[in-house]
Order: C-alpha cells, then structure tokens, then sequence
C-alpha cells in the first residue's frame, strides 16, 4: 500500500465494505452504526487516508486557500506578518500562498493572476502601489481582497488595515525633538507607498509643533538595497545632524552598521530610531528604540476582514482599519542630554 | 462587468463569437486564423481574463503547487529559505503553500495533511524530527518530497537537500580554538534535529584535532524561546568561558544582547559566532561571525531535487545533496590574540 495516494476504494477493500459505505461513515452520516463509523474512522487513519479537498471545493465553490502577497517574506517584518497570518488562517481551517512581489508591479499582477487562477478565495496583499492597475483587475475579477500595511490615499473604496503611519512618524520624530535634537536625518522608504507618505506627515508635525522647520535636505529616500549605506556616508561626510528616523527597522539596522563603520558613536553621536518594532519578536545585539505596528494585529484583523467579506459576499460594508502605534524606547536613543 | 470573474462566455458575448471558438484561439488552436486569434488574446486581457487552472490540473493531474512545511518563516534563516525556494519557483511556473510547523509533531503531522488534501504536486519539508511517522505517511501517500536543512541520520531512504554541518560545526569551532579560545559554550539547538547532532560532531572533532577535550558543561540545549537568555545569564555567572558558538544567528544575537545587558564586552570577553550568515542579506549593527550554509543554493537545489521527483515518477534515483558550508569572519570573533 506504499507509494500511491490512499483512495476510499482501499478502505473499501481493506475493510470488506461498499464505498458507499466507507464514503458515508467517513462523513459521519446517521444511517452508518456508531461502531461501524468508529471502526471505519480508525482505519482510515491507520491507512493515512486524506480526503481530497478539491472534490470538496468543486462542490462548495471554496478552496479554504487565500493567497498573501507581500514585497519580501525574507524582510523579518512581512516574515512576521506572513506567519500570523498563517497562524490565524490554520485556526479557520484555511491555508496560505505566499507570493513575493518584489515591489515590482509586472510582479504584482503576475502574482494576483496566479492567485485567481488557483481559485484562492481571497487574497490579503500589501500593495506595491506603482499604480491602482492590479487592485482594479482584483475587483473586476470580483476577488474578495484586503490591503495590508498599505493603502491608496486618493481611492478610497479598497478595504485596507494599517497601522498608524502619520502618528507613527510624528512619535518617532518627536521622541527625538524632545531629547534635544534639531536636525534630524528621514531615511524615508519610497514616496509612491502610503506608509512612507504618511509617516512623512508625521515627521513634519512633529516639527511643526516644535517651531521647527523641515529641512529637504534631511529627508531621504532609501528604496533600493544599498542606498542606506550610501546615503548614510554620504550625509555623514557632508551634512550636521545628531539623529536618524529610519522608516523601518532593516534600514535603521543597515543606518548603525555604517555608522559604526564609520567610527561614530551610537547613541552619543547619532540617535536612531526605527519602526516595526522587529525586536519584540528577536532579539538584535543593540537594542533599537522603534514604533510598534503591532504587526500582530494587523495580520489578524486583515484575516478577519478577508473572512467577512468570502462569507458575506453581498455585503458591503467598507473596512478602513487603522491600528494604533506606540513608542518603544530603548538604548539606541538614550543617554542624549536636552540641549 | 465589474465584481464577477471573467470568463469565457463574456468574451465571447462581447466579442460575438461562440465560447468554443474563444477557448480555441486562447490557446493557440491551428484552425482559429491568427489575426482572429490575436484580437482575441487582447480582448481578453483588456477584459482581465484570468484562465482557471484547476480546470487544467483535472486534466492533467497536476497543480503546479507545491507546499513549503518550515518550522517558523517568521525567523530570517526560514524567510530567506523560503523567498529563495518561491523565486525558484516562479521560474518553473509553481507556486507555493507555506505552513509553519513551530517545530511540533502534531502541526507537522497537520500540515502534511492539509498539503496533500490540496493537491499540491509535492512538498519541500524541513521536518521538525520528533518522529519518522510524518515523514512515513507523506512516502505512504506516494507524494513526491525532500527535506531541506535537516535529514534522518539511521534511515537512508528520504531524500535531502542539507549543508555540510559538521563541517560548520568544526569550522567555527577551530576558528575560536585558532585565535586562542579553549573553553568554549556551544548553545546548541534540540538535540533530535540532525543538524544539531552534526554541528555537534563539528565542535568535538576541533576539540580532539586541538588535543582538547569537550567539557560537557559547556554543551547546552536551547532549544525553547528564552532559553538563551536563561542559558546564558547563568553560565556567565557560574562558568568560566571566552566564546560562544551558537547554533544559529538568531540565538548567537539573543546571547549577544544578553552579554550586552550584562555589561561584557564582545569580543574582548566573549567572541561570538552563530550559524546561517544573515548578514549576507541584512546588514545587522554588530557584524556577526558565522557559517554561511548558503541557503540560496539549498533552496534552488531543493525545488530542482523535488521538480525531477515530480516530473518522473518512476525514477527512482536517490537524492543525497549537501551543500557546503563556510567560515566568515567578521567583528565579533576579532581582536582576541593568541593565549
């Protein structure tokens, strides 16, 4: 009986019995003997059979699969989203495609057909945002979907759960303001995504209510890998500034590695804070003061929304949620004194 | 036509031809005249036509899905693994299901269940190694698989795809002995995962090479989160050592943060090396030693080992695969000279 995918026909031959019989115990259906079923069930395990879903799903119309695309699972913070997500899908008996966009628009569509064409019933992405073209194609395809992490401030009828970007960046920003920093360096992701427009709001209410002017020359944009390190050095060389907001953990991660390269000093030279809050899950060497998204509870709202809207598909209610974030404060901005 | 999936019959409305003729010249058919086929492919793709594929893998018996069982994709060395074997995947027009097993037998046992009930064409598993039965019910179910990253050392017939680490083992371990270490913590992972064993195996040829003998009180199993900060703090109090050799990175940094918050020094009091080279994606402050067990070609060789086992069912060749493993210097084993 090795090597062939167990068939209810092998029950059925194993056990003396119709598959009629075998099919409806293993249903647990009234006209089979309690002991017949018991008997029937203990074999079936014993045999390792496994019920073929998609028979299942060909009469429900469900796969019980969603799809998730993210930019990059190798980033800890879509890693962490992708496994809670995995997590809370389990417990509602669904399972998860895991497709990396890349930030990569051609990507992005590639991966949204795939999910279609695997009949998933929803798909939770967190937006590339080159443009609105793919969220288009999902709703055209009538695919029950959630943006997460992301949404498109213009548009304002895509479901999205998001953290709170604009008072995330305002947090970070003012945290430094008040330890006594002015110039403060905004290694900032790239400006067609929300989150880094938002968070960007943030920085400069923070500075307005400070009195302080935003200088453009402090804020930068790190979007491809390596631009941190360059930029880094380079406003080291060329620009005053004692502190850096990093737009999320892996750049303020990648920020002290050349500061440290450099020689300066953290946080007696430059102050650095991040967001994500990756070090809730992990523990890095030097403790990175950051902005709680709590991812968590993101990727847990994002799959209770996803769940509305495949069960209650006439239904149409708007979901705009916004997850609040916190400080975190840690070593990498203690120790500077008021100036 | 917004909210529905597209399908044959709206194209073929709008187009005034019969479904039958649209489905020909989608894919490809000699008798629909070319110029007809190609206002039909773009009419379609105007139109957001996403083909249905569980209808192509009724035909052909295949998904072209295949399921990723890793114990945590929300740890860097599984993320990694994880967008390096869906990359490769992409490029042979699969996709992947990822199910985290958090190194339990009974979620392990599930996750296999779930992969084979959605047919997936084959599974890449780096099994938690409680037991033999899961990786017994998959060969029962006849469904083609490979482990990655971890292999049963007493049965010879599961193929693998995994890096050489004993010789990882040994490399980090010389590498310590070599800049004048001769007690040296080993915080290993659970001793039922080969790989543990093996690096093990490492540690104690180095010692025995070095004419040393392995002092069994500095071998520790951190197996459970907190573990290594519990480990840790107490050897440091009660053991005399100079370096740490940890099983992985991400426990290597959880030691190195617990010997920061100490006040130690590293690597004037305590050289540090982990296991995984992280750092090659993802620049971390404190440039951390390590093995680098080239996830990337694991996770290539994996998908190309499970795609042969796939596509000819009958061979029935065996796939022994291990990769080769690497010392890389960096600060955190630097500057302890020669005792």
């Amino acid at each position: 009986m090795e090597g062939k995918k167990i068939t209810l026909k092998d029950i059925a031959s194993r056990a003396g019995l119709s598959i009629n019989t075998i099919s409806r115990a293993l249903k647990d259906k009234e006209d089979i003997a309690p002991a017949t079923r018991e008997v029937i069930k203990r074999l079936a395990k014993e045999m390792g059979y496994v019920g073929n879903s998609a028979a299942g799903s060909l009469r429900s119309g469900h796969t019980r699969t969603i799809a998730v695309i993210v930019s990059d699972v190798a980033n800890p913070h879509f890693g962490i989203m992708v496994k809670d997500i995995e997590k809370a899908a389990r417990k509602h008996n669904y399972t998860i495609l895991v497709i990396n966009t890349e930030e990569d628009n051609e990507l992005e569509e590639r991966a949204i057909r795939t999910a279609i064409s695997k009949n998933v019933d929803g798909i939770i992405i967190c937006p590339a945002q080159c443009s609105t073209e793919n969220i288009e194609f999902m709703k055209r395809n009538g695919i029950p979907f959630v943006l997460i992490g992301r949404r498109f401030l213009e548009e304002n009828d895509y479901d999205y759960v998001i953290c709170d970007d604009e008072k995330g960046g305002y947090l970070a920003t003012k945290h430094l303001l008040d330890i006594g920093h002015k110039r403060i360096l905004f290694l900032n992701g790239p400006q067609r995504i929300s989150s880094a427009q938002e968070r960007y709001m943030g920085y400069r209410r923070a500075h307005e209510e400070a009195g302080l002017k935003v200088d453009p020359l402090l804020v930068k944009d790190v979007g491809l890998p390596g631009d941190t390190r360059r930029t880094v050095k380079m406003m080291v060389e060329n620009e005053s500034f004692t502190a850096i907001f990093a737009f999320n953990d892996v750049i303020a991660w990648e920020a002290m590695y050349v500061l440290q390269m450099m020689g300066c000093r953290i946080p007696e030279e430059y102050a650095i804070i991040g967001f994500d809050n990756i070090h809730s899950r992990m523990f890095i060497p030097f403790p990175l003061s950051s902005i709680s998204s709590s991812k968590g509870e993101m990727a847990r709202r994002a799959l209770e929304v996803l769940l509305s809207k495949i069960n209650e598909p006439g239904d149409k209610k708007s979901y705009r949620e916004v997850v609040d974030t916190t400080l975190i404060w840690r070593v990498s901005t203690l120790g500077h004194n008021e100036s």
